[in-house]
C-alpha cells in the first residue's frame, strides 16, 4: 500500500553528476540493484549518517573515505545492508570501493559505499564487482528515475524531488532521490538520499545546509520510531554556477529544504503498510524540545496509528499520547486538539458541539493533519508519520530485514 | 490470543477485605462490570497513579480523596474510563463515591474510585448507583476471583497473584488482582492492581515498598509503549499481625515483589494480540539507566516485535534495537546477545558457529528471554513484553478504547 498518487517528477540534469544502473543479482527477484553516482572532479560533497551504534559497514568506511579525500563515485547497493557483518564487512566495503576505483584508476577513498536491505548477510562481493562495469558504462546525466527505482528495497515506488531557481542570471538547479519505507526514525538522515545541485557552494556552507534541511525533514518523520542502522543522505554541488550571495543563499536553502522535505514526505505516503499520511503539528509549544517531544509521541503511538488506520478520531488516544509525553507541568485544560480542521477536544476534554459525524469525515480522509495547540508559548515543530496497519504486520513478519 | 496456560491461583482471605460485585449495565455485554473492597479501619493503605498529563477524573478524584481520608472502601469500575471527560468527570466520579459513602453512613473521602474501558464517554453514573447496593450485599472475603473478573476489559482472562509466609508463628497473606491488557506501559503504577495483606505496616513503610515493587514490576513491562490515563495500584495492609521485625520485613518485601512481578507478568502474557511472552534481560551495562534505555528499545521496537510474532530469530533487528538506545559510546565489538541460550551475535555480527536451525529452534518457543550484555560494567535490568501481531491491529483497529 501508499498514500496518494505515486509521481515521479522529471528531474533535471545537474552538470557534473552522472547515473548508472546495473542487475549485479543481489536481490533474488529481478531487479536492478546496483546504482553508480559519478561526480566531477571539483565538486563539493557532504554526507551525514545514522546515529544508531550498530550502523553498518558501509557506514563506517564511506565516513572514512569522506576524511581522506574527494568523493568522485558513490557506490550503492540494494538487497543486502551490509550490516551486522562485523570485521569482514568493513572489508567487504572496501573490496566494493577498491573495484570500481580500480576500473575509473582512482584511488578507493574517492568511492563511498552505500548498502540497503537484509541485515547480517555476507555480501556478495564478486556479484558486484562483476556487475560494476555494465554500471559504470551506462553512467549519463539523465537517469535519475532509474537510480530512483534502483536503489528502492520494500518501497512500493521510487521516489525525486526537484526544485529550480533563477539567481543572478543563471539557473540553479536540485535533484534529489531517495529510499526508504520501513525501519524508519533517522536520526541524523535517511535510508538513503542523494541530493545534487549545479550550484557553488563551499564545503562549510554545503555541511551547514544538509545538517539543516535534514533535521527538518528526514529527521521530522518515523514510520515505526525504529532507527536504521544503515542511514546516509549525501548532498553534492557541482560548483558550475557563480558564488551565491547571500539573499541567493536564502532562496537556495529554502528550496533545498522544499527538497529534502518533499523525499522525507515520499517516504512516509509509502510507508510500510500505508493507508494515511499524517502530519503532526504541536504549536503554542514553550520549547522545540517539547513540541517535538509531544509531536513523536502522538506519532509513535501504536494505539493512535491503529485508530487511525480504523479511520476512528479516536481524540481519547490523542490525549492520552499528549499527556503521557515527558512535559513537566502540562496544564490540560490549555490545550486544543484539531484534525483537519474539526475541533476534537478541549478544557480537557471532547470539544463542545464536537460530533463523531463531523470527526468520522475529518478522519475518512487520506491525508490527515492533526494539530496540538499546547498554549504554553510560541515554539511549534511538524512531524510526519504513516498508520499501523495489517499490512505492516504481514510485511514484517515475513520480510526478513 | 494470549500465551500459556490461564491459571487464576486460589487467592487466600485477607482478614478485614471484603469484595463485592455487581452488574451495573456499563459493559455493552452481559458482564459483572462493577467491583466494590471493602477495607476495615484501622487500615493502612498506599496507591501510585499514572504520570500522564491527561490522568482520568477518577485519578484525580482518588488522589484527592486519599490525602483526606483514611480510605474505606474501593469503587471500580470497567467499560468506562472517565478520562478525557473535563470537570463533569471530575463530578460524576465524585457523585458515585457519595453514593456509596451515603449507603454506608461514611464520608464521601473515605471512597476511592478507579475506572477502566473507553475514555471520553460520559459516566453512567444513574446506572452505578442504582447497582451499588447489590454490590455492597455481595461483599464478602473469599471473592477476590470474582472481583478479578469484574474488573476486565480487553483482557481474555483474569489474573491473581498470592504468597503466604510464616513469620514469628504468623502467617502472613499477600493476595492480588490485576487488569490490563493494552495501553501497557505504565509509569507508576498499571491499569489496575489491587493488592493486600493482613500484615501489619506503617505508612511510609507501606508507602516505600509499593514504590520499590511496582518500580520492579509494573514499571517494567509494556505491550505498546502506551502510558494510560488510568493506571492506579492499591495496596493495604489490614494490620492484624504483630509488627514486622527487620527480618520479617525484608521476607515480606520479597514475597510482596513475587506478587507484583507475577501480575505485570499476567498482564503480558495477556497482552492484545499477544503470542509470545518475552523477557527483555540487560547485563552487564554501565548503569541501570542504560540497561533499560537498551532493554525497552528492544521491548518497544515494532520491528522486533513483528519478528517474533514470526518466530524469526532476527538477530539484525535486535542488534538495530539495541544500536538505536541513546547510550553514549557503545563499543559493539563488547555486545553479545544470545536468545533462549542460543549465542546469536557478537563481535559486531553474527556469533560464530550459529546456524538458522538453531534460531529458529530457540524462537519457536512460546515463552523466550532474549538476554543482553553490554560489556560496560555491572548493573543489569530486566523488562517484558509481547509481541505484535496481526490480532494486536484487529483489537485496536475495532475497539474504541
Amino acid at each position: 500500500m501508499a498514500v496518494g498518487e505515486a509521481k515521479f517528477p522529471r528531474l533535471p540534469i545537474i552538470e557534473g553528476i552522472t547515473l548508472g544502473v546495473a542487475q549485479a543479482g543481489i536481490k533474488k527477484s529481478a531487479h536492478d540493484d546496483l546504482v553508480v553516482v559519478g561526480i566531477e572532479d571539483g565538486s563539493q560533497v557532504a554526507a551525514v549518517f545514522t546515529r544508531n551504534a550498530f550502523c553498518a559497514a558501509p557506514v563506517h568506511v564511506a565516513k572514512r573515505h569522506l576524511a581522506d579525500a574527494a568523493p568522485r563515485w558513490l557506490l550503492i547497493n540494494t538487497g543486502n545492508a551490509n550490516a551486522g557483518t562485523g570485521q569482514a564487512g568493513i572489508s567487504n566495503a572496501r573490496a566494493c570501493c577498491e573495484g570500481l576505483a580500480a576500473l575509473e584508476g582512482l584511488p578507493p577513498e574517492t568511492v563511498l559505499p552505500f548498502s540497503t536491505g537484509v541485515i547480517g548477510e555476507p555480501l556478495f562481493v564478486d556479484r558486484i564487482k562483476a556487475a560494476l562495469p555494465q554500471a559504470l558504462a551506462s553512467a549519463a546525466p539523465d537517469q535519475w528515475d532509474r537510480a530512483a527505482r534502483g536503489i528502492l528495497t520494500t518501497d512500493t515506488r521510487p521516489k525525486g524531488a526537484c526544485r529550480s531557481l533563477d539567481i543572478n542570471g543563471e539557473t540553479i538547479h536540485i535533484s534529489g532521490i531517495a529510499k526508504g519505507s520501513g525501519m524508519i526514525c533517522p536520526n541524523m538522515a535517511t535510508m538513503l538520499g542523494f541530493v545534487a545541485t549545479n550550484a557553488s557552494l563551499g564545503q562549510a556552507e554545503l555541511t551547514a545546509l544538509l545538517k539543516e534541511t535534514t533535521t527538518l525533514s528526514f529527521n521530522r518523520i518515523t514510520v515505526d520510531s525504529d532507527t536504521s542502522t544503515n542511514d546516509a543522505c549525501v548532498l553534492i554541488a557541482t560548483q558550475k554556477t557563480q558564488p551565491l550571495d547571500a539573499e541567493g543563499l536564502d532562496a537556495f536553502r529554502a528550496a533545498l529544504l522544499e527538497v529534502m522535505q518533499e523525499l522525507a514526505q515520499a517516504i512516509i505516503r509509502d510507508g510500510e503498510g500505508a493507508t494515511k499520511f499524517i502530519t503532526v503539528d504541536v504549536v503554542e509549544a514553550g520549547s522545540s524540545e517539547e513540541a517535538l517531544e509531544v509531536a513523536f509521541s502522538i506519532a509513535h503511538s501504536p494505539l493512535v496509528k491503529t485508530a487511525l488506520y480504523a479511520s476512528d478520531a479516536n481524540w481519547g488516544r490523542l490525549l492520552m499520547a499528549i499527556g503521557k509525553a515527558p512535559v513537566d507541568g502540562l496544564d490540560v485544560d490549555q490545550v486544543t486538539l484539531d484534525l483537519n480542521g474539526v475541533r476534537l477536544a478541549e478544557h480537557g476534554g471532547r470539544a463542545e458541539g464536537y460530533s463523531e459525524e463531523q470527526g468520522s469525515a475529518a478522519v475518512a480522509l487520506e491525508d490527515i493533519t492533526i494539530r496540538v495547540a499546547l498554549g504554553r508559548g510560541q515554539c511549534s515543530e511538524c512531524v510526519w508519520t504513516s498508520d499501523l496497519s495489517h499490512d505492516y504486520v504481514s510485511i514484517n513478519a515475513d520480510y526478513r530485514s
